[in-house]
Formats: C-alpha cells, sequence, structure tokens
C-alpha cells in the first residue's frame, strides 16, 4: 500500500532560486530510490524549514528512504530532522480531490 | 502564490473505515473552505497521530484554514496540533513529478 512520508527540519537556506540550483543533481538522484513515486519539496524561510512530502509504493521503501535521508542531513549539519510515515485514507481524500 | 499546509496532531482513533464514516461529512464541508484545493487525510494508527496535507491557493488562506481547523481539533479534545505552512519549490518539485 502507498505511503506518505513527511519529513521537515531547521533548514537555513539557500531558499528558491538559489536552493534550485544546489539541489537540482540531488533531485535528480531522488527519482532512483526504490519504491519513490514523488515528492514536494518544502520551504518556509520565516520559520527556517526545509523538508519534503514524498509518495512512496510501500512502507519498507519509504523507511529505507528515512533512515538512509535523515544520515544524509545529519552529515550535512542539519539538525531537528522530523519524519513520519503516513497511511493515506483513500475514501477521504477522495472527496476532497487530493491527486492519488 | 500556491502553499501546502501540513497539519498533525496526537489522535486515538477510530481509524479506517471507521474514520471514513465518521468524518465523510467533515470532508464534504472543506470542498467549501476558500481556496482549498485538494487535502491528504492522513494517519498513523501505531504512532496515534492523525493530520492532512493540504494544497491551498494562498497564504491567507491556509492561515485562517488552519486557525479555524486548529480550535475545532481543540474542541473536541485533541492535542499536540503542529500545522506548517509551506511553499513549494516548484522547480524542484517537478523533476521529482510531484502532481503540483
Amino acid at each position: 500500500m502507498n505511503k506518505l512520508l513527511q519529513v521537515d527540519f531547521h533548514y537555513q537556506g539557500p531558499f528558491g532560486e538559489e536552493m534550485t540550483q544546489m539541489l537540482d543533481g540531488l533531485a535528480q538522484s531522488i527519482n532512483h530510490e526504490p519504491g519513490m513515486i514523488w515528492k514536494f519539496w518544502t520551504e518556509n524561510q520565516e520559520e527556517q524549514r526545509g523538508g519534503g512530502i514524498y509518495l512512496f509504493e510501500d512502507e519498507a521503501c519509504a523507511r529505507s528512504y528515512l533512515a538512509m535521508h535523515s544520515a544524509r542531513l545529519t552529515e550535512m549539519g542539519i539538525r531537528d530532522i522530523r519524519g513520519i510515515i503516513l497511511d493515506i485514507n483513500q475514501p477521504l481524500s477522495k472527496i476532497n480531490k487530493a491527486p492519488l
């Protein structure tokens, strides 16, 4: 069953276009992660948060990505990492036109 | 500019089908909230979290929904509510096939 992975962390930038340029290669590589269907890249400059919302094929793929990604972020000096794997309530999400 | 709203909170159920039946009417009503484009209903029974990931037309709509929704959840006795409004990095999200 598909799972959502919700990740966010303390992030001091770069944001916006500069972030796009810096992380283009990382985004390309994420397309090759096992079971990754899509990712929204999220950012909030005011609250200094970065993150992502991902759809994965199943829980095992989401779990192993989260472990790898958390280790990578920690190596980059990033702290306050919060990652949760979530079920999607499909019927309620359908009512609210979620892109399932 | 469209904004994501990420909300989660301590939630002891019901989950799954029972949750669907209980909250069908609430889901219908959410389609009438100003600026609401879509919502994923999220749940994690093991970690006792409920929540949602929403797309809103703009920040003002996301902010007023979050204020209303937090008050409603609090009235329902729900605690540990976490809500963040996030920008989407569009070019990076496009690379990763996010449903923009």
